[in-house]
């Protein structure tokens, strides 16, 4: 098995989730990524929880297969430009400005390295009104539309619980390295990625946007449903909740069998969906009345196996327990931490027969390839190296 | 300015949403898609609303860009065949087993063309004992553990309203598609890449399942805030619904100046965030004690103002109609259908200074390129093409 990124440098900046995630995608492809971090304090995130024999396996799992260093990018400017002359793509996640002011922006680091494929991910973008705001996951959700449409359309609106924004926002910017990447291969140039949580957000969107843009009626809250069609979203099982799709005019009738209640099929008020959609809250009642008497495996089973699409709302416990992901999916993979020892992660989900992505050793201690970076790469003598270390460049 | 995936010929077989969206980025980058459809009829996302001038607009906004021709796989194999010869990326999410029962399985399609990224999006993966189950968006955010950790705690599970199970794995197809590119043009060999619904958002969630792969706990509903930090999440202004973060202890302060009450800061029940978690609820009776006496653009700028992040829940009209979005970022665009004529959709959310993506022109009618497709590339006769046409072939 080989890599589908042997070979490529990538210099990591970033902080917290997005910037990180996306390289870590590299990291998983073999790409050889340099975390670079602050001397003595490093990613605001080797201090979230959770924690792993005391090291933030938060930090882990976004930064697993990454080398790291530490660099002040002030004190250090000439050591930094080093390594940028040697590498393929930078990722930052900085507000927009900060690189400038350290006369680190694209434009400067494109002088020295034409080459270079510069990512930079923010919450608002580059450019625009709003691009100095600071950008968090669940203000980008928030400013995307993404609350407005999540939740129960009598409650408030609210957050994807998974960090949606962030993570949108790191795959794209994944998508637009490689893209720039195969542009330089073949042009010798590089470019600006210029990626914002927002933008990312609001793609994701898009077919419920359309609604507006189209039809100018402002998609509502609709819980698990969908405004358009009946029954269907989520019904009570006995221990729990199920997701299930039984809409449309080739599923209803199936679903009068499944719940033992054929007539329904025909019953006037339910004959076609625009009718079951003016009446789905009845419907919904019948469904949860015949879904209660069952365990969610009951009903899931019954629903799959008359061919309706069917799931349980699985806790995240039960999701590391499932042999489909934890099996043959290979979805959570265990690396060795220097200190923490063997730490379970989750894998990448980009599954691939010739050069498959995995999570495969762990993240790096705060500093660890110091010796290995500046000796190897960069010619650094140990004397040299102890000496910025103790001017706290390094 | 110039493509970056220029020259790049991709067969997009695929239905809906999550294939469409892989392919859609491809076109935005410049690459020539052909879309492949059932003669007659077509993705079925044709029928699906909204709708723009009696075409679909949901069709429209993930098919921009393609080029489009009808063919039955199983009448028109030989010709489907010459199309494989010549591509480098084909995109399909039938259920696991439809293209191998077809006799065009990834494996069947390699000994035609080694060169060729075959990329299959289904809802849980081309192996594992789910591999043949329905895959919908809903189902897939369901068992993922997406919905155990979105809503209100007092509420059900919901699932996010954007459809991120379908728009994370096709993110995460196109990535697994320019990797396996870069590698095949490095090596001649093509690959499988394959996508599940399910593992992408599983990869998605991986900070909060990490919360149990490390300390045990399942981590629950918190609306819109955190279980790790408070005051946070959202308040409610005069006229809506604000998201903010003021957790730490760095933000606390700033929070109680900007709502006049500078004591509380000191105040014993908070002054750890510790104590405030143990407090949250008083914690957030105060903040839309405040918040209530203004409108959202009143408190967004006051909390803005002192530096905290915020940003109002703005529902999808008023996402369309933003500054920000709408104008420097460039997310929404006009391309002119052939029948429909122009159609507001939403842009690529991937920024490139040097090979910008961009939704240029509109999606194809059924068919509308079968002339010149299989005239000018594959060389049949206007006579052929007809006889085709009249067996439904194409």
């Amino acid at each position: 098995m080989s890599d589908a990124m042997k070979g490529v440098k990538v210099l990591d900046l970033s902080r917290v989730l997005a910037g990180p995630y996306c390289a870590a995608i590299f990291a998983d492809m073999g790409a050889e990524v340099l975390k670079v971090e602050e001397p003595g304090r490093g990613d605001e995130a080797r201090m979230l929880r959770p924690f792993s024999g005391g090291e933030s396996a938060y930090y882990i799992t976004f930064n697993r297969g990454k080398k790291g260093v530490t660099l002040n990018l002030k004190k250090g400017k000439d050591l930094f430009l080093r390594l940028v002359g040697d590498a393929d793509i930078l990722v930052e996640n900085f507000r927009p400005g900060v690189m400038e002011r350290l006369g680190l922006g694209y434009e400067a680091l494109r002088e020295i390295n034409p080459g270079l494929v510069y990512v930079a991910i923010s919450g608002y973008g580059q450019t625009g009104p709003n691009r100095l705001l600071p950008g968090y996951d669940p203000i980008a959700q928030a400013m995307s539309g993404i609350c407005s449409v999540t939740g129960w359309p009598d409650a408030d609106p609210v957050r994807c619980g998974a960090p949606v924004g962030d993570v949108l926002a790191g795959l794209n910017a994944a998508i637009g390295a490689l893209a720039a990447l195969r542009h330089r291969d073949l042009t010798g140039q590089g470019q600006l990625v210029d990626i914002a949580l927002v933008d990312s957000s609001v793609s994701a969107l898009s077919s419920l946007t359309q609604v507006y843009l189209s039809e100018g009626r402002v998609p509502a809250r609709q819980g698990n449903g969908t405004e358009a069609a009946a029954p269907g979203g989520s019904c009570h099982a006995a221990d729990g909740v199920v997701v299930f799709a039984a809409g449309n005019d080739r599923m209803w009738p199936k679903l009068c069998e499944v719940m033992g209640r054929p007539e329904l099929a025909t019953d006037p008020r339910f004959v076609s969906n625009a009718q079951r959609v003016q009446h789905r809250e009845e419907l919904a009642a019948l469904v949860d009345d015949w879904a209660s008497a069952f365990t969610v495996a009951e009903v899931v089973d019954k629903l799959r196996s008359a061919g309706l699409p069917a799931g349980p709302v699985l806790t995240i416990d039960q999701v590391v327990a499932d042999p489909h992901l934890a099996g043959a999916r290979d979805m959570f993979v265990t690396v060795d931490h220097p200190i923490a020892g063997p730490v379970r992660i989750t894998n990448s989900a980009i599954k691939m027969s010739l050069t498959p992505p995995k999570a495969r050793i762990s993240s790096p201690t705060l500093g660890e390839h110091n010796n290995e970076i500046y000796q190897a790469s960069l010619g650094l003598t140990e004397n040299e190296i102890n000496a910025l270390a103790a001017d706290g460049v390094i």
